[in-house]
C-alpha cells in the first residue's frame, strides 16, 4: 500500500464520522424532539440504502442528503444525548430518517470479543430483525428498533422510529442480505480506495484521536480480509457508486482526490448524469481560456464501462475547485442534474461549503447523487399518488 | 520518411489537381463563357489567399469554396480550352473568381532549365506584378492577367479577369511577399504531411500517370528543401491552416486521416468554431452507445495551441464517418460553424458526396473553412455598405 503523507487532508477528512455527539453540530438549527412530517394517508416510504466503511464520509454524505430534502431541521432523534435525550444513531430531518444499520450488530462489544468475529462478519448482524424492522417500516408501521451504542459498545433500550417519506440506511450491510436489498429503492456505495482510506484513516486516528501509525496500519490490516469478502462485494447491487481515487493529474500530490460517480444503467426512475453528449466518451479540461485553475488543475472524464458486471456511465472528477464561478461552469455542462432550477447544484454546494469534499469530486458527486435520489423520490411519489387516486 | 500503402487511397486522392482539362466535369452545369456577376456600384473585392503544394486537394476545396459562394455555374473562364476557349488557370462561379498564382512565374519552363530554380524559389515568381494586378483588381480595376500553361510550360497570351465580390488566390505563395499578403482579407494553408503528401502522389503519378516509385521519391525530395525554406514558412500568416496527418487510432492504417483545423486567434471578423465548450481542452469520442462506427472509429479534440508563434484553436477529427447521421450529429456539437440553418454543413458536404475526403477531416474542414469565409465576406460586405450609406 502506497503511503500518504496526510498533512494537507485535513479539510477533506475533518468530522466523518456518525458518532452522536457530533450531530448536534449538524446544522445551525438543530432541534430537540422534532417533529416529523409522518407519512400522509397513502404514502409510502421510499427506502434508500447507502453502504460505506466507517470514516468514509458517509456523515457528510447524510448532512448533504437531509439538507437537500430536510431544509434546516436536522439533528438526532430525540434530540440526542447531548440535547437531553438518548444514545441514538439515528438522525431525522423534515421528511427523512437515517437509520444506521450497526443498530442490527448481533453482539455486543463484549459478545464479539467472544466470538473473535468483526463486525463486518454477517455473522455479527440480524439480518431477520433488520429485514423484518424495515419491511415493517416501509409498510408503514412503526417500529422498536435497538440501538448499539457506539461509544460503550453495547445494545441499549430500543428506540421508537415512525415512518417517514424518505429513510436512508446506511452502514456496512444494506446490500448483503436478499432480502433487504429488495426493500431498497436505490442504493448507493461509498467506494473509497486503500490509499485515500489510509489517508483519512490516519488524519482522524492519529491526528485526532493520537493513535500511533502503527496501530492504525494493523487494524485495517485486521479488517482488510473481512472487508473485502463481506463489504465490497455489495459494489455489485448498487445502483449509484462514488469512488475515491489518489489524483492522476500529478505524481505525488497526495491531497487531490481523483472521484468516479458510477451509474447504473437500466434502473428505473434513474436516468444517469452525463457530460456534453449522452453515450459518447469524453475527456475535458475547463480550464484553459475561460478559466485559469491553480496547479494540477480539474480534468473530468465521461463514458460508458462495466462495474461488477453491470453496464454503466462514469462521470469522473480528478482536482480540486478553485472558486465558486468553476461550479456553474461545470454545472451548466452537465445533463439529467435532476436540479430544478439553473444554479441549484452550485447554491447548494455553497450551503455547505464548509463541509469536507466542498471543494472536490466528493462533495460534488454526493450532492449529484442527492438531487438524483431527490428525482427518484418524487417519481416514485408521483407514480404513487396516480395510483392512488385509480384506486380510489 | 514512412512508406504508405496506396492502394487505399483511391477515393481520397483522386481528381486533387487543378488542370483546366479537369475544370469541365466540375459542376453538372458548366457553362461556356459563363456570365459573371460582376462588382456592384460601391462593392469591394474580398481577397482570400489559399497556399498549398500542387495535388494537396486544392481543386477539391476550390469546389467546396466555389459551391458555397457561387451556386451551380462553376467553371473555367471563357469556358476553357475544351469549351472553345483558351488554356486557362482561372475558375469562376457566380460571384467568385479564382486564380491560380502559378500564372505569375517569372520564367516559362524553358527559362527554368537555363536558371536551374524550381518554381518553388521566390526568384522564379513576378510579386511585383502579382502585387500591382492583385492590388488593381482590389480597387476594382479590370486586368490583363498573365496565364502559366501547364501543360506546355509556356507563357501564354493573358487573358482578362474583371473584378468580382470574391477573389482567390491559390498556390505556393500567396503569403510569401509581405505587399501581397497584405492585400489578403483571409489567408488559409493546406498542410500536407509527408507521409501523407508521398502517398498521394503516389497514387496520383504513379497509379494514374504511370511514374515509377523511384522517380516520385526523387521528385519529393528534390523539392524538399525550397517547399521547407519558402513555402511552409508561410503558415505564420495563415488565418486558418488545415493539417492533414496520418490516423493515430490504429497502427499501421493507411487510409484513415487525422486532420487539424488550426484557427488563428484574433483576427477580425472570424471567430474560431469550437466543440462543446470555448476555451477548453476535450477529447470527444461521438462512437459509443447512439452511434456505432466501424473501426478505427472517430477522435475529436479541441483546445487551445501555439503554431508558428501565434495563439491559435484547433479542432481535430481522427476517423471516417460511416454515414450521414454521424455528420449531423458531429455537426450539431460545434458552436461558431457560421452555417444559417441547423444541418447546412452536412447539405453542403452530402452535396459533394463524391469529391475527395467527403467521408473524412479533409472535406469536413474545408466545408467549414467555407462557411468561415462566408460568414467573413458577409460582415465585411455589409460594414462595407455602412460605410457607403454614411459618405452618401
Amino acid at each position: 500500500m502506497k503511503l500518504f503523507i496526510v498533512s494537507s487532508l485535513v479539510a477533506t477528512a475533518g468530522a466523518w464520522t456518525l458518532s452522536p455527539t457530533r450531530l448536534a453540530s449538524f446544522s445551525p438549527t438543530t432541534t430537540s424532539g422534532t417533529s416529523l412530517s409522518a407519512l400522509k394517508p397513502g404514502e409510502k416510504v421510499t427506502l434508500i440504502g447507502v453502504a460505506a466503511d466507517s470514516g468514509c464520509g458517509k456523515s457528510t454524505f447524510m448532512r448533504r442528503l437531509t439538507n437537500i430534502f430536510g431544509g434546516e431541521t436536522v439533528g438526532p432523534l430525540g434530540g440526542g444525548f447531548d440535547g437531553g435525550g438518548w444514545e441514538t444513531n439515528t438522525l431525522v430531518s423534515d421528511q427523512t430518517t437515517v437509520i444506521c444499520l450497526d443498530d442490527f450488530h448481533a453482539n455486543d462489544r463484549e459478545g464479539r470479543k467472544l466470538t473473535k468475529l468483526t463486525a463486518l462478519n454477517p455473522k455479527e448482524n440480524d439480518f431477520d430483525t433488520m429485514y423484518q424492522m424495515l419491511s415493517d417500516l416501509k409498510n408503514g408501521k412503526t417500529i422498536s428498533k435497538p440501538i448499539y451504542n457506539h461509544v460503550n459498545g453495547t445494545l441499549d433500550t430500543p428506540e421508537t422510529i415512525e415512518p417517514t417519506p424518505i429513510v436512508i440506511v446506511e452502514g456496512l450491510h444494506p446490500m448483503y442480505d436478499s432480502r433487504v436489498r429488495d426493500l431498497l429503492d436505490f442504493s448507493l456505495y461509498l467506494d473509497i480506495s486503500d490509499e485515500v482510506k489510509f489517508a483519512w484513516k490516519i488524519q482522524r486516528d492519529m491526528e485526532e484521536r493520537g493513535h500511533s501509525l502503527e496501530s492504525i496500519q494493523a487494524s485495517i490490516e485486521a479488517r482488510k480480509p473481512d472487508f473485502d469478502a463481506f463489504i465490497a462485494p455489495q459494489k455489485e447491487f448498487s445502483d449509484l457508486t462514488i469512488q475515491v481515487l489518489p489524483t492522476q493529474l500529478a505524481e505525488d500530490d497526495t491531497k487531490t482526490l481523483r472521484v468516479r460517480m458510477i451509474q447504473k444503467e437500466g434502473v428505473q426512475d434513474f436516468s444517469p448524469c452525463y457530460l456534453f453528449d449522452e453515450g459518447s466518451e469524453i475527456d475535458w479540461k475547463p480550464c484553459g481560456k475561460k478559466l485559469s485553475c491553480s496547479f494540477p488543475g480539474i480534468q473530468f472524464k465521461y463514458g460508458s464501462d462495466t462495474f461488477y458486471g453491470n453496464d454503466v456511465s462514469v462521470i469522473e472528477m480528478d482536482g480540486s475547485f478553485d472558486n465558486l464561478q468553476e461550479l456553474v461552469y461545470v454545472e451548466s455542462h452537465l445533463s439529467n442534474t435532476a436540479t430544478k432550477f439553473y444554479g441549484e447544484l452550485t447554491q447548494q454546494m455553497l450551503k455547505l461549503a464548509d463541509a469536507p469534499g466542498s471543494d472536490n469530486g466528493t462533495g460534488f458527486f454526493q450532492t449529484l447523487a442527492s438531487f438524483k435520489i431527490r428525482e427518484l423520490y418524487e417519481k416514485r411519489a408521483a407514480a404513487n399518488k396516480a395510483k392512488e387516486k385509480v384506486a380510489a
